[in-house]
């Protein structure tokens, strides 16, 4: 199976700092997943994406990591998008250490096992996703009342834009999310 | 008016790069886009956007200037985003050297004065935005007979994906259009 | 470019009453709007059509004449038609003396520069044009609260149901806008 | 139950001309229909509504009464507007000779008893009615296909326009159908 | 006319106790619904049809027989599903004795003359048919507001469920209503 | 977790025939899936709904026992029904004897790793889903030309028509999925 309607280049081929950002996430995962390589086409938007990413999902404070990817599974869901839902589904199992939580909020996050805090980032999330020129002040009001500041609401609508942009990527591209992640969280940890 | 719903951070407090980038879009434009300002409370996030932008927007070759910014206008206008619509369609006119063109894509893409080969363009992006869990083969092909490249189908992708994640900045976070954008390439030059 | 996509009647071979309609418009406004051209190809529906936008939009009291185009330029941008925005939107910012106004209206009213009283009017008449089926009492008391009387609810109702019927027929006939709204008051009066 | 959401207004209070019209409607039916009522509140606006509709309702020649009035069941139905599917209903059953193409035609007309004439109109007559701003040459193309003239063509797309208005005022001022309407048509004449 | 899209089984080669069932209905009714020949050719699914059937509709207690009927209508009328909405709308028109509901329901249950209990019941319905994902305990709130036991909210969701399942296959198979149903119910009572 | 808003009954109050149904599921799958539970609830339409579940599922002949799993995900999936969409994953993993068809089949179908001949009848059951009174003689055509006869056709509609009906009770019910399906299917065989 093609990881994307785009050949991705020849790892030899790639620059230096693009082959090892490659080289360290292998190291850490035991695979690389399918995005870097097809991204990796295209070095300069490589870079801009991961640095997009690295910032709003890897920064210190804030949103919990489990709770960004809760916002990136529920959005990708709506988007269909089939790569975001099966590769960040994985990594929200691992970062909330839950089996469960990653197909139920892809589903329908209005059932999943949340918390009423979660449940509020959702749904601000959601409503960027789907009809982001009716948010208003009333949805930051919501927000601060389930207790997040100003600049988590500004994280949860700058995540759920990101992936607006990644799930149409990998909509249009057809990338294909690794094997390896379909399993991964799911297993009791011994 | 506030140019945001997020305090912009003061110019003197920005980080030298940041800073420059500002003020050579100032230089340029005689103006600063409300979107540096805004974007530039989170230094990190802004410089990953206009590497991303520039990567798309400005590189050489492939679409013309024109016609990336018609991509731009066309699903910002379908996203409702205001800040994009009236931004890029400033944009749109000077490139296009055409006083009507912005308007027109903004309001309905299918009535405006273009040409078939921009017409399979952007009905690959507005497919892109709406609905690309469906982009399949069969849209590739009809853009490879309009005469598009793969690559070329790559940029097309590639700038309504990222401009759906604009709009949505723009549009969460209630970025506001500087007056200046209104005018710009609407009057005849002399 | 065609005006229509039905061949517009030779001004000549038109009734008196007809003829003499359009010179008038052509005496105030300098030009001939592309929708008398085109709808005078049937002169009864021409006498209707204008009998009823006359009614509504030009009769004395009730709703002031920039709150009326900002009706027909918010329900014509939903509904996508080239024609009504940009002839109404020109209209718009003459009645209202205000540059910006129309481009925003019709992108996302919700982020316009625009009263309570405006924003509680724009919201009714959007709901006329896509939703009225749903409508019930409480439209009616929320428009009461914002201090409209049942005969301006009557009013916003009319003109966006008027342009309901407008805004189907620009678009299924492609009338053109004249290339002259474009620019009409967009520039600061000397 | 009241007719209307607004008041109608006394019969002896109303413009002779509007009266007449009135006292004539009852005179061919037995009862007055709602609507004329409910809209002689504004006599310049009920002058041109069926100014309007006499236009394309009665004309001689072109589309048939009975496909005129299928038009108006079918897209009222999609409309949701109960005083047109019910009040039109009965016209249609009339004028078709037909006890069963009402209720067909407003639930669903791709199951209903018409011809592929028919088909085509009212195909026509929905995308009018519910994406105008895409309609194009193809669906011209699709209506001289089927038989339709260019001006039959308009008129479709005319009377779709036109109870788009009708549907929305209607919706809008809960205007009631007279309960006379809901058996006329149905039974066997003898 | 067919009666469905399938060929019906020969009434000879049925089982005996669908060709009781058969019997029975056109013994009462006086001829034999659509649905019931054309469900025949799959006995073991006829059965669970109409034992699923019995069990909502014809249970004693708890919803009257002519809310049970509203829902039907309610929803296959949003479903545009034309055996349901004119076989149950017969059927409605009999139960609630009442010659106009039935129309007034499919066509808008919001304009309809139906007290608020029955509003609030067609509103849940409505949302188990269309939104059924978002249903919470606000839904079952209001309908306990609105004098609904638990076990009666259960049967509103069970109906409007089990003609999302029959709509589809009415739809799907094209299934026609009988003649007869058009007229019944209609007449007064002499 | 209650395995549902309404409460279950005690399994040794339920009548024979359903207690017997439940223990041989129990027996076969190691737990008992909480669809017995909730419905058993109401002991007739319990029976009705699995008599018309194995009547469609379990039949011996025609589509494959993984072709009818892969139309319960698919059309689940679009219905965000948690309960379906994880339990006939789990089912269809089985099934298939595959461990990622049922997430891509979720998520999206048209990405996912199928034969043309799968892909053909998922279309024609999500158009039943979603649109069903738009299903005419070109949807069947399309069938028959890959491969599907009259009565498999059937199949696939009243599989897609049955977990309309599943996926909207066990929505407004909140069907709780056991945490037992989440991992059935997706480990390798050793």
């Amino acid at each position: 199976m093609p990881i994307s309607r785009f050949e991705p280049p020849k790892l030899e081929s790639l620059p230096p700092d693009i082959a090892e950002r490659i080289a360290a996430v292998q190291e850490k995962s035991g695979f690389v997943p399918n995005v870097f390589l097809a991204l990796a086409r295209r070095p300069d938007e490589f870079r801009a994406f991961f640095a997009y990413h690295d910032a709003l999902m890897e920064k210190p404070g804030g949103l919990s990591k489990a709770e960004r990817e809760m916002i990136v599974v529920a959005t990708s869901g709506l988007n269909k998008c089939q790569y975001c839902v099966v590769a960040h589904g994985a990594i929200l199992r691992i970062r909330a250490k839950n089996a469960l939580i990653a197909d139920q909020v892809a589903i329908n996050f209005r059932k999943a096992d949340i918390k009423p805090r979660e449940r509020a980032m959702l749904d601000f999330a959601v409503k960027v996703a789907e009809r982001s020129h009716e948010i208003d002040d009333s949805d930051y009001g919501t927000l601060r009342d389930a207790g997040f500041s100003d600049d988590e609401a500004w994280d949860i609508a700058a995540i759920a834009a990101l992936f607006a942009m990644s799930n149409r990527l990998a909509n249009a591209f057809s990338i294909r999310p690794n094997d390896e992640f379909y399993l991964m969280g799911r297993e009791p940890r011994g």
